[in-house]
């Protein structure tokens, strides 16, 4: 097995100071640079961006080139500050709104991921996006879409069901064209934690962890962890560790990178004095997981008061505040950041907490990795007895040889219990 | 009683040759001059715009000073070719495309009609558009968005139902805002037929002949008109005058204009050859009606095939074509302009037919006004019969002095049937 060896990445997801997401709507680059410019002094290296789908594709087969060029000066601008960028491509979901094109909802109501003309739209709007960046040096890659599985849950406002056959395809065929388009580079897809822990949900731990380049990591204290736990508990400070390691146990490549693509510190969570300590924790803990890719804090500016309706956590997720000045979270980020970039060997782990998987290699209960749940709960117990557990499948418990490449010598085999895990993800 | 004596208003609704409403989204206005120019050459005096509500206002706080900016420079520019022009503000629907910003759908959902932010939200764009446009000497007011009473039909896929009380809350609530902001113009709110057609509808007939400054008509003979009794039939050719005629019945004021603000040859009721004629039975028809402020013909510009998705029949509607020049439709139409805007003494209306009303004046069969119902039927007999009836509401028809006031001599009382009305008003 070969360690990762390159520096940690650290950056930010971008929520532009001025206007949001809305702010893609009529770009002011120079706004966009003075907002990069914030980042680049704490120290951060990359950025992920993300164009609304609606300003790009507006009609299924109208791709605005404009919309397509300021994707790209966004790209560039980051680049004159030493900032490499991530871009998400069928966006979609953001901080609660939902930005669905008209060709796809009311009277033109299609599955986005079933609907072939959905389909294709979308892998379209992939490629000339890719055709777009992939000359950029500090493109780093498509995310495809933020969450978009939130488009797929039971609990949403407008369901698109999908089974993970057909949720499988379309991550595949959009990775595909981003890969035609852009090769080079790693494209990824993203999940809010229903993969995790939501029962029948069509985005399984089996996509997240073998679709894609790298596996991407969404870690959100607000699903319930914080609330069962408490904000600054050891479940709270380790959840995305969590969730890195319980991806690792579904990956088939033993060196697969993760990349803790979002984590934020929410206020009805953590109190402000709290949060640069839950920053701290989450980084040092990540710090710790074998072949992390980096860490991309949600989010970086705070959203403007002048714009309503927005849950009220998201009015102070960022690292930079309305005014443009660090917070005392984006501080101690910077402050961090040179030590936690430098890699450390990882720990070993040595416990194996086993999940059970069904023949398709689905855990039998999601529910039971849920927050409170019988996995979640070994979890948070071997932590604060001191240990540092791993996940490994019942299917994998099954293969000495795998448990002997990842060094696993104990098993534990927590009695699944039954746990709803009703989503309170209904931010970011 | 005062008969109107200004000439006959010929304008078109303002579809944008190349990327239809979307071009709203990064305004090229030399486009905008150059299909106003094919428009004032066909002698049209005024047009009809629709700014998209996402475009403008994409948070509830956030109206965009740029999006209100574009707006102004459209009024400008229709000035320049010597067109006025009518203004949307809640835009909303249009050919079949829904636009709703995110914080009124899915999460977000909020009746637009009723919620309190949703109101305070749309009067508050309606202030700072009229504030913009006030001094624009050739701006004819607002209407208040497309037929966005779809929004509240049983059958519309995300219903926001409203009560007729509510409804007339939400127009009087936006009416009284534009009023404000741009006093000395008419403001107006416009419906798809389902105010006329459809039991249960909380947009009424009485509010559409009540509220506003003017009285607007949507016709459209694909809403079985065409279906039931053919293209270029009686029904279909007099579907428009028919309509003025029904909401003279439920005006007040005896001497209220009424604005054909929506009348289309769609191909799915006409062969191209039949369109020509059927504007010119249409015009001829509606100009021997009384106080009839004028004519705005849907559309200006086919819709590009580069464009995908929209009903079929949406490609051809336009007066001119996606080359620019004025289509056999296009050209009829600037041949009797010069005839018809000359206001002639209309015909007297001595037979009126009887539409049976309840308690608050809301019919007691809308079922029966629809293409093949009772009412209309009596309408069609009339007319085929070489009558041009008039409609007076049952409560009017006991006043002597309102029949002795229209010049009504005769009543003729449909036996109501029940023949359903389902709306096939899928587009426009």
């Amino acid at each position: 097995m070969r360690p990762t060896i390159a520096p940690l990445r650290f950056g930010a997801n971008y929520t532009p100071r001025s206007q949001w997401m809305h702010a893609w709507m009529s770009l002011d680059l120079d706004e966009v640079r003075r907002d990069f410019e914030a980042l680049a002094e704490l120290g951060l290296d990359h950025v992920r961006i993300f164009p609304l789908w609606t300003v790009l594709q507006p009609n299924r087969t109208l791709i605005r080139a404009e919309a397509v060029d300021d994707v790209r000066s966004v790209v560039e601008a980051a680049g004159e500050l030493g900032l490499d960028a991530g871009v998400d491509v069928i966006q979609g979901h953001l901080s609660s709104f939902d930005f669905v094109p008209s060709w796809l909802f009311t009277w033109h109501d299609k599955n986005m991921f079933t609907h072939p003309d959905a389909l294709s739209g979308q892998a379209e709007l992939v490629r000339r996006l890719g055709e777009a960046l992939r000359d950029e040096p500090n493109f780093l890659g498509f995310t495809l879409g933020n969450e978009t599985n939130q488009f797929s849950a039971r609990n949403h406002p407008s369901p698109w069901p999908v089974t993970e056959a057909e949720a499988a395809t379309w991550i595949t065929t959009l990775l595909d064209a981003a890969r035609e388009a852009a090769p080079g580079v790693p494209h990824v897809h993203s999940e809010y934690d229903a993969a995790w822990y939501m029962d029948g949900h069509g985005f399984t731990p089996r996509l997240a962890s073998r679709l894609g380049d790298l596996t991407t990591v969404h870690s959100w204290i607000f699903n319930g962890t914080a609330q069962k736990y408490g904000g600054r508990s050891t479940a709270s400070d380790r959840h995305a560790e969590y969730l890195i390691e319980l991806a690792r146990a579904f990956a088939t490549d033993p060196a697969r990178q993760i990349w803790l693509q979002e984590v934020g510190a929410p206020s009805n969570c953590l109190t402000p004095e709290q949060t640069p300590d839950f920053l701290e924790a989450t980084l040092r803990s990540v710090a710790r997981t074998q072949d992390l890719w980096g860490v991309t804090w949600w989010c970086s500016h705070d959203v403007s008061r002048s714009l309503a309706d927005f849950p009220e956590l998201e009015y102070t997720l960022g690292l930079v505040d309305q005014d443009g000045l660090a917070k005392p979270i984006g501080r101690r980020f910077a402050e961090l950041i040179p030590e936690l970039r430098e890699r450390r060997a990882a720990p070993p782990r040595t416990l194996g907490i086993v999940v059970e998987v069904d023949g398709e290699e689905t855990p039998v209960s999601r529910d039971a990795m849920s927050p409170g749940g019988a996995i979640f709960q070994a979890w948070v117990d071997a932590c604060e007895a001191g240990v540092d557990p791993a996940f490994v499948t019942s299917a994998d418990a099954a293969k000495p040889e795998v448990l002997a490449a990842r060094g696993i010598t104990e098993l534990v085999r927590p009695e699944l219990d039954h746990v709803t895990y009703s989503s309170q993800n209904t931010v970011v």
